[in-house]
């Protein structure tokens, strides 16, 4: 899933995670320090420069990208681990992270941009959350117009006016595809053994 | 939307026509005599094998196939006027007319195949709906395992083993599909101009 900056990702996931079963949420490293309440382990594994360089060398990271001057990424073997055992993870990612995502499993992935109802919102959202200063508010709106560009790389778009209806979008699209042919496939094969 | 006979496909079709917004049912043409409490125009269009083979003639359907001793066909100018109207039409249709859908409208078809839990519960049901000979049971069953051979052309599996719950999974596979990016496009468009 990827989203504008306060776009709604990180509550929606959240929201989505606390009522779906055999979903989970994928827990990035970062080396941005926690803001207020978040905890490590939970929210980010929150690393030093020298540790998230680490990872990224021995290929330990699916992804990684630098917001801003932080780095972000995801871990690989977490993610794999979760996918064998049947559980769907969600991933908030940027576009170039997708793309890295889609590399590694290209079969798996599906895509969602999160979008607000108009700009004016966004910026809205970003000033009321009142976490930025106003220069990096104007930074992230120029981060929004490039992802916004990048628009047709995903399967699914859903618009965040309204918080319960963008998560029941997204619960749609979450079950629907687990009906998909590919995910039932198993199911098929043993009727047709039946014959 | 394709069934074996018993498969649940018209009940679902209806409960879902009649709890969604812009979805409607394709009324098929049929040259098989009226059912008990059937009626013309709003469970088939019932017409001699005179008028089906002139509309056939004359392109006015979309598809047609032979079901035993029976013809049905779905009128394609109703389908496309609905269609344009931004309305979805549920057609209830075997993989031979999936096909010919396909090719009239490549990219506006979604296709699903109900599927019962077992085949001793789809030759159960058919029993029980005692609209049939054994003789035709057979012979529905014989059709079905032709059809469930063709599961792969199937972009959505449903499996109705409690009827609500089958009823869910199409509602769900139906928002989903509103929120892909290409039903998205226009308004998506219309935000990337504002920039």
């Amino acid at each position: 899933m990827s989203a504008p900056s306060g776009g709604g990702k990180t509550s929606l996931s959240r929201e989505l995670i606390a009522q779906s079963l055999y979903l989970e949420g994928s827990v990035s490293v970062t080396t941005r320090p926690p803001r207020p309440g978040e905890k490590d382990s939970v929210d980010y594994y929150f690393v030093t420069l020298e540790r998230f360089e680490q990872l990224q060398k021995s290929g330990g990271l699916l992804e990684s990208v630098r917001l801003f001057d932080n780095w972000y990424g995801t871990p690989l073997k977490h993610l794999q681990e979760k996918v064998a055992n049947g559980i769907d993870v969600i991933c908030t990612l940027d576009w170039n992270g997708l793309c890295q995502l889609k590399q590694v499993m290209p079969d798996q992935v599906v895509s969602i941009f999160l979008l607000p109802p108009s700009f004016s919102e966004i910026r809205k959202r970003l000033v009321q959350r009142n976490q930025d200063t106003m220069e990096v508010v104007e930074k992230r709106m120029a981060e929004f117009y490039l992802e916004i560009s990048r628009w047709k790389a995903y399967d699914y778009i859903v618009v965040n006016e309204n918080f319960m209806e963008a998560l029941s979008d997204l619960q749609h699209i979450i079950c629907a595809q687990r009906l998909r042919r590919s995910y039932c496939s198993e199911f098929v094969s043993s009727l047709v053994e039946q014959l």
